[in-house]
This record gives C-alpha cells, sequence and structure tokens, in this order.
C-alpha cells in the first residue's frame, strides 16, 4: 500500500478523500493536515463529518498535522484553498511528493496538466517539461473545476466533428460551494444566479482538457466557450445544458455512437477508480436527473440526455457528473493513480502499473 | 363592478384568479366553474385551497357551475386545460364574451393575439379580423406561456437593435406544473430536465408576441429560438438564462439603457394591473433571484440582471418573472383589462377606458 | 434459490423489493403483479422507477400479471393497498403462499402477527393459530406501520423497566406517502401537521409488537401511546421524537446500556436481512439525523441519540429509521425470511434454516 | 415621529425591523448600528439584504454607527447577540433610552420582564422596579425567544384551567438561526435533533411569561415544561406540537371557545403592531402549515389547529407563529409601543398612549 496525505482533510473535499480512500486497493490514508485551529486534535475530533458512511476508523485516530509538516508520504492529495495551494503545492512538488490538486491554483500553468485520464491522460507527460523547467523531482498535477467534468467528457468524443462554439448553462449543487458553503438562507426556495470565478473556469479549462500535447505545452482546444453558471437547491450532482456548434455537424445518431463506443484513454483502462463506464447515454426523456444518475458508476460516470437538434448552434443535450466524487476528489485520486501507474514515483521506490498488475 | 366567471377555478391558475381580483378595481368574480366532481359545491369545500393568503370570503360562498353553463359574466377568465379550452373557449366568444384565456390551445391560431399589453397591446386589433371571420360577437385572446414571459419582456426593448438568435434555458417552478403537479419524490434534490410541450411554446410563441400586425395579421419576429426548459426545486418564479445575436449589437450600456427607458406600450399604460415598473434591472453580482424579486411589481415586473458579453453570441443575461402571476392568472386579467378598455365590450353595455377613467 | 412474487411491484414499497431483493442468498424475484393498467406489459415499461440505484435487468424483463394471477412463487411480498390486501392476501395464504404483507389491512387481527423478527420472532408462533384457526395451508404475517419502527426499537430494551407511557412527535418522510404521494406544492418549503390514519397505527401497533404471545393470543403491552405525526420536506427517513414514563425509572447511562447490550432474537440472529447491528447509539450532540443516519445497516439499523431527562415524563430521546427499507419493503422480506426459517414453508418444500444455513 | 436606533441591523432580525418599521405610525428608523466591520458604510452597501421586499430607501442612506455610539434616539430596538447585548443593553437603558430587547441576556433577570403585550402587558410594570433598583432613567424590556411565543400565546387563554404540565416539541425554520445560520448542506433533505440552548428557554420562559405580577417581581406559572427543539428544512415559522394535562380538564370545545374568545391585554389593544386577532383557530384536518399560516395577522397572529385528546397529558394540538416577525423583530417592536403607550418614554419627551390616540 502506498501511504496518502491529504491536505485540507477537514474540509468538503476532504472528508470526499478520505471516504473514497476507505477501501482502495493501492492507497493508504497516512496522513491528514488541515488549517491552524484542527492542527494537533484527532481527526475525529478536528471534522464535522458530513457523510452519511462512518468515518473510516483508521483515519479518525490519525491526528491532524499542520500543512507545512515535513510529509512521509509518496502521494499527496489536496484539497486546499487556491490561496494556500498556491505557493504550498509546488514546494511540495520540489521536494519529492506526486501532488494531485483539486485547486485551482495552479490549473492554468504552462506545465501543468489538468488531468481527466479518460480523457487525456497523455497530458500527464507534462511532468516531465516540469521536472525539467522547474527542477521537480515530485510533481504537481491538477484535477479540473467540477463544472467542467461534464462539459470536456460530453465532448471528447465528438472532437472528431470538430467542436466549434459550446454554451453552457449550469445547474450546480450546494455541495460545490464546501462547507459551510452557501448558506440556507440563501438557496432555500431559491436560484443563485452567480458563483464567483466558475464561468471563467467553465470556458477555459475545457479547451485545455481537450488540447493536444505537442512538444513541451498543450495547443488549446479551437472552440469557444460561454459559461452561465447557476447554484440550485440540490445536495449533490451538477447538470449543465450544452448546445455545441460543429465545422462538421454529425446526425443525432453518429453523436450517440459516438458517445455509446468511446473508449477511455489507453493509459486510464486500468486505474482502479475508473469506472465500467464513463459515460452513458439514458435516452429516457427526462434524464440525467441529479438524484437518480450522479451515483453512476460510483460517482465517477458522466451521464448524457436530452441530445437533439439547437435551432441556434447546432445540437443541444444535458449532462451530469457528480461534483464532489468524479468532479474533484475521486478525480483527484485518479489522478494520483496515473501517476503512480505511470512511474512517475519510481524515484519514491513506487512501482510503476506493470507492477501493480502484476 | 363587472361581472367575471373563471372556469377551472379550482385549479392553481384558478386560485391564483380569485386572488388576484380580491379587490380589483373594475371587475368582481360572480361566477366560477369547474369540472364535473366539483360542480354544485360551495367553492369552499370544492377547492383545495393552496394560497397563503385567505380565500376571499365573497368567491368562498358562490356554487361551483359546470364548464358548460349560460355563464351572464360579459368577462370569462379560463384556466382550463388545453383540450376543454379547445372546444369551450370558442363558443363562449361566439356567444358575446370577452374570453380572456391562459390555456394554449387557441394561442398559435391567426387570428388570436398572445397579449403582453405592455409589449404588443395593438395586437388586440386581431379582436376586429376575429370577428369578422368568424363571426364571433365576443372574443378570444390568449395569455403566453409562462415562461414565454420574462424572454419576451426583455427582448421587446431590444428589437431595435436586430434579435436574431436567442438561446433560452429555463429553470422553472413547481408552481408551473399545477396542482397536484409535480410529485415531492420526482422533484425533491433534484432536477428535472424536461417539461412536456415547454421548449416548443419557448421557442414559438416570443416570435408571434413580437411580431408585428399588419393587416390581417401578425407577421412573427424574425428571430430563431432555441429553448431547454428545467423543472426546479423552486416554489414560484421562473428564471430565464439567455443569450441573443443581434445584426446590429448594441453596447451593454446601451442595452441597460433600453431596458431603464422603456415605456409600455401607451394602450397597456393605465390598465390597473400593470405595475409602476414592468422591467427592473437589478445591478447586483448575483440577481434576479426568484425568492428575492418573483414579488416585484406584485408579481408582474420582469426583473433582469447580468447582462454580459457572450462568448457564443453577442450578449447573456437571466432574467424572471412569477410564472403563475405574471405568467398566468395576472396575465389573463391583464388582457382582460385591455379588452375592456379598448371597448371590446360596447356590446355587452361595458365602458372603454375613456369612461372606466372618467 | 426461493421464487418470490411481488403484489404491487410497479409502487413505491415494490419497487423497493425489487433493489433489495437483486442480490439476495435466498430469494429470486420471479412473479410481480400490479393493477390493471399495468397488466401485461413488461416490468421496465410498466414502472416508472424512482431510485437512484438500476432496475435489476432481471426483473425488468418480467411480464406484470394481474394481481389475482395464479402464483407460483411459494413466497409473496405484498405493497397492496390496504382495500386490495384486504381479501387478496388471505386468499393466498389459503392457497398455500407464505405471505408477508406491508399493508395494514390485517395487522391487528388477532391470530396475524406484526413481526419485528430482532423482537418477536416468537410471535411468528400465531401462524399456527391461523393455519388451525382459518384453515390456511400458506401463512399471512405483517410488517408494521413505518413510524411504529423505530418506537418499537427503541421501547424494546426497556420493557424490563415498565413502560408505562409513550408521547411520540414524528417528522416523516415524504417517500412514505407512496407515489406519486405528497404533491411537492404542498410539502415545499413547509409541514404537514397531519397524516390519515397514522397517529392511530403509531398508538396501537407498538403495544402488540411489544406484547407477549401467550397461548392463542397476544398480550398487548400494557402501556399508553399518544402520537402526533407530521409529514416534513426530507426524502427518506422517519424521526421520531420520544418521551418514556416507566414504572421503575432508571438512570440514562442503564437506558443506553440496554440499548447497546440488546441483542436480537435467536430467531432472527442468522436472517441474511438483519443488519450487524440493529440498534445504534450516536452520542452526538445533535444525532440522529435522517440524512446521515437512514442508510446505517443498509437501511435496517434504528439510530437513537439525545436520550435525557424529560421534565414531565422521564426520559426523552430522539430514533431514526429508514421508512421504505426497514420500515416497509426491508422489514417485509425480513418477515419472510422468518418464515422459511422457522420452516412454515416446509409444505411447499422449503428448506428450513438449518438447511439454509448448512 | 419617534426617532428609533436599531442596534445589530444588518443582521437577519436587524433587517426585520428596518423592514417593519418602514411604513410605522410612530416609529422611524433614524439610526443604524452594527458591528465593527459594517461601520461607517452606508447600511445599503453594509448589509448583505435577505428580504424579499426592497430595502426601505431612507434607511439604505444611513451610515452604519458602532454598537457604543452616543445615540440620540429615544427607542432602541437591539437585535445584538447575547454576549454583546449582555452590558451594553444595560447601560443604554442607564443613559436614558427605552430599550426594546431581542436578545436573550437579560431575559431573566428578576426585575427585567419578557413582555407579550397581549398575554401579559402588566408585567411592564416592572420598570418601576428596574428603575428604583437600577437607577436606570431609562429601561430594558425583552422580547421572548421566538419558539416561546406560539407555546405561551396557545397556553395563556387556558390558564384558568389549571396548566400543570406541557410537552412541546418544536420544529423551527432556519431563519430562526440567523444569517448566514445554518449551512445548506446541513439541512437539506434533513432534520437537525438539536438546537444549542432552545429547550431550556422554552421550558423556563413560558413559566416567567405566564406568571403574575406580584409586588416588585414576577410569580412563574406553577407548570412543569419538558420542550424537544428540531430544526427543519422550512424558511419561516415555528411550528410546535404540544401536550398539555390540566388541574381541571377542561372538554375540547370550551378549550376552542377559550382561544376563540381570548382578548388581549387591555393595554395592548390599541398597539399599532398588534393584529385583528392574535391567535387563530384553524379547524382544517391538516392544519396549521407553516407556508400558509405564517403571515397570518401580518405575521404577528399565532395559528393553532388540530386540537384533540392526547392519551397520556389531556389534550394536544398544532400551534404556529411566523419566527422572525412574531417571534422576534415585529414582538420587540409590539413591545417598545407598549413602552410608549404606558408612558415610560415621557422623560424624553415622548408622548403616552393618551395624546398617541388624541
Amino acid at each position: 500500500m502506498i501511504d496518502v496525505a491529504i491536505l485540507g482533510a477537514t474540509g468538503a473535499v476532504g472528508q470526499r478523500f478520505v471516504q473514497l480512500l476507505e477501501h482502495h486497493p493501492w492507497f493508504r490514508v497516512a496522513e491528514v493536515a488541515a488549517s491552524e485551529r484542527s492542527v494537533g486534535r484527532a481527526y475525529a475530533e478536528a471534522c464535522h463529518w458530513l457523510l452519511p458512511t462512518p468515518m473510516p476508523s483508521s483515519v479518525a485516530q490519525l491526528t491532524v498535522q499542520p500543512l507545512d509538516a515535513d510529509f512521509h508520504s509518496p502521494v499527496i492529495l489536496s484539497a486546499l484553498p487556491s490561496e494556500v495551494a498556491q505557493s504550498l503545492e509546488p514546494a511540495l512538488a520540489q521536494r519529492g511528493h506526486l501532488v494531485s490538486s483539486n485547486a485551482s491554483a495552479h490549473r492554468m500553468a504552462d506545465d501543468v496538466p489538468i488531468l481527466l485520464p479518460e480523457l487525456n491522460a497523455d497530458h500527464v507527460q507534462l511532468v516531465e517539461v516540469q521536472r525539467r523547467k522547474r527542477g521537480f523531482s515530485g510533481t504537481l498535477v491538477t484535477m479540473s473545476n467540477c463544472t467542467t467534468v461534464p462539459v470536456a467528457v460530453a465532448l471528447a468524443p465528438l472532437l472528431t466533428f470538430g467542436v466549434q462554439q459550446v454554451q453552457v448553462v449550469s445547474l450546480q449543487a450546494i455541495s460545490g460551494s464546501g462547507y459551510p458553503g452557501v448558506p440556507s438562507f440563501d438557496i432555500f426556495d431559491n436560484i443563485l444566479p452567480y458563483i464567483n470565478g466558475e464561468e471563467e473556469k467553465v470556458e477555459r479549462e475545457p479547451r485545455k482538457i481537450l488540447g493536444k500535447l505537442s512538444g513541451d505545452q498543450i495547443m488549446p482546444l479551437e472552440a469557444t466557450f460561454s459559461a452561465s453558471c447557476n447554484r440550485v437547491p440540490v445536495l449533490d450532482g451538477h447538470t449543465v445544458v450544452v448546445s455545441v456548434k460543429f465545422a462538421n455537424p454529425p446526425s443525432l445518431e453518429t453523436i450517440r455512437q459516438a458517445w455509446q463506443s468511446f473508449q477511455p484513454h489507453a493509459w486510464a483502462r486500468h486505474l482502479p477508480s475508473l469506472p465500467d463506464s464513463i459515460l452513458l447515454y439514458n435516452d429516457g426523456l427526462d434524464r440525467p436527473q441529479p438524484r437518480l444518475d450522479r451515483d453512476n458508476g460510483r460517482g465517477m460516470a458522466t451521464t448524457i440526455g436530452r441530445l437533439r437538434a439547437c435551432n441556434v448552434l447546432d445540437v443541444k443535450f444535458v449532462a451530469l457528473s457528480h461534483n464532489t466524487v468524479r468532479g474533484a476528489a475521486g478525480g483527484a485520486i485518479l489522478n494520483a493513480e496515473l501517476l503512480v501507474a505511470q512511474g512517475y514515483g519510481q524515484h519514491l521506490g513506487l512501482p510503476s502499473v506493470q507492477h501493480l498488475h502484476a
């Protein structure tokens, strides 16, 4: 088992890390770290546990360490706020750790990939650029914004048709605002048609994720994105309503086939957190729905539905992913799995995928 | 006072009619009619009253009549299901009544206007075509779909810039599904990304409403609409996220000014149900919000916010109207007021607007 | 595997039966039956599936049979409405089936037990009385009302202290109203302080469940119950706030120990649907909570918390059970397991518990 | 008009003060004060306005003052946190102000009344004791806890029957937790069966409110209260489920009559914030309901329903009040009205009730 340290372990995403790693075949939560007021306390006491499954007892006992502790774990999962991640994550990569971050701080750096391994596992090779340029012995990779996930997953199989313009309207769950997050008085019987910084991320990140690695850099997808982000009274699961214009508009049937036959990137196929199907098309009239579809593929699958013609662009559809599983903690775990499987932890004595599956 | 009959009086929209007419300066609820199982009972007993204000006692006493009764009221407000409205409403217009309907059955008929008087009060002149062609002594006018309202109100002041393409994603309240409407088990912690027949209406009706009356017909607005309609867990108030492409794209500031200086149609200005402002621009970062803005202008105003550039079309914004007030019962009352004010009830001895304000 | 027929299979509880039996070690869904409009259709088409886990494909294929079909399955699980259950369930027992019902129709019949096997598995012996008196070759046993469950489970370990008076105020989930059940417009931002027939059941059923089998009858617990039942906007999980007066009031610590050391009835211990712990005491200040605790023990455990002195009676506490799992489908499955394990299906060639565990 | 200063003006209750005073016949908001971070800013900017009616423009302009400012307003309405109120409120009373507080800090002081004027307006005479003992030239009176209101209002008309024991289970709205208050993630699809400090208040305050002023002190009602307090996903309106034991149990009909014939205390009758009916009995099967009944009497009436026999105590019923109107801001305004009307502001040149109504 490979030891893992979780940074920001008491927060909403931190707890998801703890929950998802409970029975992980490769990783074991060995260290938890959080902000000042939690340091020195047992995790069970420092953490206001928010999840319906019990806190894993092995983690409950751990003493919360400060964020600047000298972690021994080779793998670091970061659920840090962006302003803290800004300096801390590169320092940890410098010290040799494999840092898989959920923070937005470094996503757009030229030599830092935003990994959704089923789509762009090859972008992990930026690690080599990063090591070369920054002198990291470890590495730093990032997970995308949660709302970006269903957009990127739905579009990846359609790139061959020349995606040109994409309109996204999101209906985002309250868990996406962290904890305590949005006050109940604000969202109850209400919609908040604004989420600070979100639209910029949704307009920017899919272009990088769906771009092509070329030499030392990623050439972003040449497509224009427009996003309108809304918070709705739903617990978990981000829904996106998407319209797309193509250079070579395919038929609806062709698109459905592209989705149904889509294969995850070869390097991602045997990663333990990858679900059997990363993308499900549900042809129910009124699907996907967050309460019914967010847990598909143990929260790691994107569900799509309602594909139809769009009068303004070419086609429109609805897609949905679990925002704190596929869109946050589960995604960052998957990225850490990819780092290990591709052998980027060999300097730490970690096996690569051949050995993991031997 | 002018007597009014309410058809479908025990349903969700019917109750709103009763509520909104309680202190109306011109109209008095004289007759209520509903389906078979309510007929012959006192309204207070037949009706499962859903509103937080008390049922007006004068209406509580009325005996529910059958839908095919011989109504004496000159004005008829219809909250009938479309299939019932189909034959019943024209028959009532034939018999001389001023029928103001909230049903969708006749909205797209060539000689039936969809009236939002603040925008298109002149379309009421189709009544003359209708009388000529169908031989009605009364008339039949319709109120639009509830989701169409914020779209049409927001676009009307912008027509001068050449509206060409409009993308609409709606987040619609549960009260829009009537009563009993959507089961709690379906919408709780959930979104339903489909509302039967709604998208077609939102793509079609604004073109007619915003069209020009020319001779005997309305020339629809030459613009393309694409709609994606969603039910969300909000009690009242439909939110629409709108992107627009113009022939002559104005600046954001010009659009804001167009909204803020927009004047309702002259014929609508003195109608009692018209609010002081039919359109409010709220420059709060996160507005409009259904719980905070749906009751603006006693539920008759549309609130707009978040105007900004759109990467795909030209601009995007969020608009909101109360779906059962401006978007249904209040709208149909306003239409009935227009009919009376324009003198279309003179054959019944009703005054026109000069006399109403004398 | 033992074939099972589910009656009322398309409803909310019927679907839970299908879901919970998917990987059952003894039972296999062989037949599904529902009301007229579903008959003859594939289950997948007849059923508006409401659950977040996929419909089991083996059941999806089954053709829905009429409720009066000639079922071949030895075990019948009934989620019938009470008025249908009234005549149909005894007829099936007469024909030899082991009928485990969730309906209320026969719960209070003298020779029909209300089984919560962890508490009163010995009441299953009423089957013999039933067979003797009614000439059944099969049998009919019932599951209690869903709100009764947390009350009965919490009180069972305390009977030794002489339970005399019990005040129950329930906060019940919307799934308890079935499907379509309570309209969203009624329960949204609201509480319904009345549930038809519920208070009578909660005041009556615990006395029978916690009573003693004596000869041919059950001597009900000599205690007085008062219930006030409320519907609240929660999806699943019934919470009860309980105050109790004892003949010999124990200390709070003694009560906690009684709960923590409580052992399920010996006959229930090896039934596959019994959870590891049927009763959990959570000493968190603000527990139990429906969203966090309803799935404890795969939805089969009752969670108790907030034990403290009551100024009016002796002690008060809060208890919670999953209403459609432990409180309905899961409970009826457990009862069917008990029937089989105790050998009441031997006339049908079913094994008893010795053979099941051999 | 009498100038009023609002302390804690930017919070949830402070905003209600501002809203409710907009058209008040006696009072005018002249000063607003709040904690450090708001001081010096315009109220419109310092305050995240939470209410659906627009912020009154006269208040929007006011500059927020520090809590220890030298207020000129004779009347002070306090929505301070208890720990701040502890020292600040007596100091203001010392300086001559009429302080009407919603804080809990001084409620149980011997010489400070908890006023619900419709029930115990005579308790205002404690002001004289307070002035004598503490040397205040002004005075300090308090409003009760919000959950106490429906309990006290429902019991007041029944004191003649000898109220002995009272069981209260509350279902409290989220607005009662202030702002930001309870995180949405905690209360969504959930119940919180614990509210810090609430049960003690509900067990203690009704005894004082319903007690008798005798000489220099209030003799509390000789009755035992037991409370269980729960937070539920409802926006506004606290529901209480109450069981009562009497020395001389009246019939249900007698109780209903006592409620329906109850007259507010003579000194309260002409206060502007007193509604026409302070107590409404709704004989609907399923009433009161928070969404339908919280605004009765402009949020100042208590609605009662479901009176029936209790198997354990004598009778049980459900009562409901608006927690931030009658249960907080509206109540404290009513108390300030009583102070003025009874002439306790004459040292400040304020009129008494004779002059107010002259």
